[in-house]
């Protein structure tokens, strides 16, 4: 069977690809049970193809059942040239992240909410009854009461643009999963941590840096308060959701809400930087600072998503979770910080 | 100032633009006020003008403030065209209808969703800040459990492509609204009783043929169950609701979702038909029978909307409410079949 990762050159999207791939199998609708992975293609726009190459993995580089595309799924036809297999399934993570999508909401529209549809439409037309693994964003909550607690019941009522186009979304698989034309499942992701390399445009980029460059011994400067509070999880749990998804999840146990609120921990920018302090007393590393320059509008966006959410339906349905903002940066540093540590003590 | 109507050919359409000619005035964005109405564009699909030209009242149709255009919302340009005032408000009741959007998705989709966003751009871009009222419907709401009830913090699962549409155009609204392009607010229409003339391809059009074809002394056959329930308000209610939507309710004070459920009253197809003959009865009137050769398709999209709603949060905004099937029938029957009769009595 063929896979098909939208976004594919971001860091989710490669993390994605490694871990399948290291699995091997992944469902297929024409047997209806995991099959081996005969092709990975990894969608994304030019432009990350610049700026991605460099992070490209070798184990995927080197893999000759990984192919890589580039394009605009907003353009005509994109979507259908895409969908060349009627044994596949797609995860798609392409998406315009908050930042941009508040500054050009009508692109905003055009690659999130055209984009999914395309795809859809191709998947409909060309492998009908695929799994088709959307990633929703906490941001479609919105803010939510002080004393209350979001779960998969909770009105989305998005504080901003990407919010609201993540909301269109998961209305959008629930309706092409109830016509029977897409296996669409969706899974709400909290802010993902730690991040490595160079910030995106997402104003949650927040929750990496101060762990990310502090360990690096860099002090960074933030434009959000110290004290903003999102739900969380690491790309470790993110990438396992995604494959339980793919492969156990059965989509009708989904019923008419396709999209699952991610298990989240809700943690501050503060109590992620005193998590990798910790960390790095613990090492004997330095660590750099954190100071907040707060921006008026980044301020605003942060403050109107929700700060908390419940993923029991998740849980129930098999996904994994984090333990603690200290599991986190340790999970996060065995892949990006350690090695290098050993790397420089053996050269 | 300019009122326009979209839809404006339709029943609901006409209703309004009587009503708000009869009252004169609309809020003017220009002068923070009610003011007199200079031009009220009804702009319906080409096809309403032979549908509904006999349907337009004499009285909408000698006013020399009506203007009458016909056009398709989706296509380019039109949109900007209608937005041809900088002091306006605007009516948005075009739509495709439930049965209509199940049949056709694509089309609805360009119509219900695409329509709704190329009006908002032009308000946004020629007339920003002017009141914008979209009529949602409670097919947004889905099955709701039983013993549950509806209201305006129950998240939006719709149970078919309509009420898919409708709640990306909520989501929308709030958007715009959100970011002070548009004072956008909505109203979430129950099933709206009793619709004279010829049945459109709603599947809710039972609930006025069941009172309507009988009092014509007409046998009728519905493709539903005659228990099957659903929310239900009177036209003369719901145009009540769009006229203090437009000039008496603050947009500022219905928050981030600026949706209002109408309220209504829960009513099956049965109990209509026995208000009808209860009215029959007081007015010595003979009428017909209603059988039901239930549709698979059409009791199961019928079955898949919320059958109770709680309009709590219109009722403090100051809507009106219907107290009952026997006061609508006897408004309908107020204007459509008392003066037939007088009429008939005094030929």
């Amino acid at each position: 069977m063929s896979l098909l990762i939208t976004g594919g050159l971001g860091f989710l999207g490669l993390q994605t690809a490694s871990a399948l791939l290291r699995r091997g199998v992944v469902w297929s609708p024409l047997f209806k049970q995991p099959v081996s992975i005969k092709k990975i293609t990894l969608f994304d726009i030019p432009a990350a193809i610049s700026a991605g190459a460099a992070s490209v993995p070798k184990e995927l580089r080197e893999d000759p059942r990984v192919a890589i595309k580039t394009g605009d799924l907003g353009e005509e036809g994109i979507a259908a040239e895409l969908i060349d297999d009627d044994d596949l399934s797609i995860v798609h993570l392409a998406s315009m992240v908050s930042g941009d999508t508040e500054a050009d909401p009508d692109r905003g529209w055009r690659v999130n909410v055209e984009g999914q549809r395309a795809l859809l439409e191709a998947v409909k037309a060309s492998a009908p009854g695929a799994r088709f693994l959307f990633t929703s964003s906490t941001a479609t909550l919105g803010p939510v009461p002080e004393g209350r607690i979001a779960d998969d019941s909770t009105k989305l009522l998005p504080g901003n643009t990407y919010g609201f186009h993540k909301a269109v979304c998961e209305l959008m698989i629930n309706d092409y999963a109830r016509r029977g034309w897409v296996d669409a499942r969706g899974l709400r992701l909290p802010v993902i941590v730690v991040r490595p390399g160079a910030p995106n445009a997402a104003l949650t980029g927040a929750w990496s840096t101060v762990v990310r460059d502090p360990l690096k011994g860099l002090d960074v400067t933030i434009p959000i308060p110290l004290d903003a509070r999102l739900p969380v999880a690491s790309y470790q749990t993110v990438v396992g959701s995604v494959a339980a998804m793919l492969n156990e999840v059965d989509g009708r146990a989904l019923g008419a809400d396709r999209t699952l609120m991610l298990p989240s921990l809700s943690l501050s920018v503060a109590e992620m930087h005193a998590a990798a302090q910790s960390f790095a007393a613990r090492h004997g590393l330095p660590i750099g600072t954190v100071t907040s320059r707060e921006q008026e509008v980044a301020t605003r966006i942060v403050r109107g998503m929700g700060s908390r959410a419940d993923g029991a339906r998740a849980v129930s349905a098999g996904l994994p979770r984090d333990e603690s903002a200290d599991s986190i940066v340790a999970a996060y540093a065995a892949d990006y910080v350690l090695p290098k540590l050993q790397t420089s003590s053996t050269s």
